[in-house]
């Protein structure tokens, strides 16, 4: 086992997120015409993404994707990270990996040449900062074993997987590929469950991959819930704490709770002035964990920079840091 | 002269911009190396344009052009108004297009089927709130005098011109056209000179076109002294107020001046707690004074309603409204 270089390479969907404000009604009639669900990631095709956008008003455009977005903050603490993911060589793909790359992230995976466009996220933000999120995945579920860079891997402290790639077949078996990867060169796997609709589209997969393959994973109440059935959040932590060597369970206003060897450490959500749009929230959690973990700091401080960097992201639109993450370690120490 | 159902039609660039935040070194070693200018626009080349974004931190895209700008506040106010401009058919096109008439403005303009991608314009922001802006016209100077919607401008009770159009010759003859088509149909003619190295670079066509074809001058103090070769902001003044109707000089946090008919009408400059970033300044100041000035407003009133949009703009990162503009009337009245 050598010392690897990087301290985090994620593994993801690479979507360019267009962000915008509606009003509740706007939610509304979506429910009511497209089933679109609040406060949920809605995957959609490209004629219903083509549709939405023509509907909606106008929008920011951001290089966005969960474990990207994890990986921007990553870099924002001043981390050194990779990213394995599938754009298109289009004008969307060329932005995402601009924005990774000019943060020093490693990624090199190649871009699709033919087929689907890169994938966007039509994220609509509702007065109360929560937001609705309809995923075009596009080239991102072209993914596949081969692009997985092992070498990569098996230089980083942690391959960090994001779970809404699970939702195509060809990119789930990329995923057990980079987990394999990892292990192999004696290295920890994380996962984030995502979004509780997509553990439900893909509950016995997931169940298999944690007992398996993961050592550290992250959740908020509603996915961690999902995973195991149970309406209660401590039959779930319970549960969860069976299988995995750290579980991060994040519960909003509530804190979160790190669960490890047993033990359950509790960490207070960090202060907000005004959140203005949650997008990014657990994304930006996992970041500041994984950065603490990945410097050997006490599980306790991984989950307190989790909550600063998640403070942050929520008290301005946009799900990737606009201030530096760089004195959030003095200030949680 | 029938009765403009539009307010205002624009005849502009039409520019993505990537906006990113940059420490003041950045932009002193682009000095250096490439002549970059501090606070300006410099128009660059498709290969200049590759290098400087590869050199660039991660960024946010979002539609712009100085004229688009100004369209997407007026339809913040409750404005009617149409645009013509150029993109390519391309992924940042149709993001362009999407934006302008998601706010029901009418923008029909053929896009670029061959040649230039849709031209962008990097937008640097230094911690003093300044932006300096690099342009990659691309497809936005590919706009001809075929272009101009006759029937359109006809319908408009002003329509507004942007300087930075005169960087390219076809462009120019476009510009003349739509001067043209406007006072045929017995309407008015606005023109924003944009940038004082724009005006620099065209100065003795400003003069003919103001003397021949504006109505409605739009310039801040660097812009105005620049055409008129003069030192002192009020010999500028007064030059300007020999050869158009009316002139709406900007000041910064001076507040601005209003000239017609022999007359000078100071407007304060609008409280701002915190500015951010100064892109679309000017773009929101022609946005309020126009919505007033097609509202049938005072001039007084006009300008007051420039002031409030122009604060709105500078207190946050992006040249158009975050917030909308529908309150101001009131407010300023």
């Amino acid at each position: 086992m050598s010392n690897p270089s990087l301290g985090v390479v994620a593994v993801g969907n690479a979507l360019v997120d267009v962000l915008t404000q509606v009003d509740d009604e706007f939610i509304e009639n979506q429910h009511k015409e497209n089933g679109m669900e609040r406060g949920a990631m809605t995957l959609i095709d490209e004629l219903r993404a083509v549709e939405l956008y023509a509907q909606m008003p106008e929008g920011v455009e951001s290089s966005g994707g969960s474990a990207g977005n994890t990986m921007a903050g990553f870099a924002s603490f001043g981390g050194n990270g990779g990213f394995i993911g599938k754009v298109a060589d289009d004008q969307l793909g060329k932005i995402f990996q601009h924005d990774l790359r000019s943060m020093g992230i490693t990624f090199d995976t190649q871009p699709l040449a033919l087929g689907a466009k890169t994938g966007r996220c039509l994220i609509l933000v509702t007065p109360d900062a929560q937001r609705t999120m309809n995923t075009f995945l596009g080239a991102s579920v072209e993914l596949t074993a081969t692009d997985i860079d092992e070498d990569l891997i098996a230089d980083a402290q942690v391959t960090y997987l994001e779970g809404y790639l699970f939702d195509k077949d060809t990119a789930k078996q990329a995923f057990i590929a980079a987990a394999e990867a990892a292990h192999n060169a004696g290295h920890r796997v994380a996962l984030t469950l995502s979004d509780p609709f997509c553990v439900d589209r893909h509950r016995s997969d997931f169940l298999k991959l944690v007992e398996s393959h993961v050592d550290i994973l992250f959740a908020n109440e509603e996915e961690i819930k999902s995973l195991f059935m149970q309406d209660d959040f401590d039959d779930a932590k319970s549960a969860i704490s069976e299988h995995v060597e750290i579980a991060a369970l994040t519960r909003g206003p509530k804190g979160s709770v790190i669960v490890s060897e047993g033990q359950d450490i509790h960490i207070e959500a960090a202060k907000v002035d005004k959140v203005v749009d949650t997008t990014g929230a657990g994304d930006q959690f996992a970041a500041g964990f994984l950065y603490g973990f990945t410097q050997g700091e006490t599980l306790e401080l991984c989950g307190r920079l989790g909550s600063l960097a998640a403070a942050e992201v929520i008290s301005h639109m946009g799900p990737r840091p606009q201030a530096s993450y760089k004195d959030f370690l003095s200030k949680a120490a």
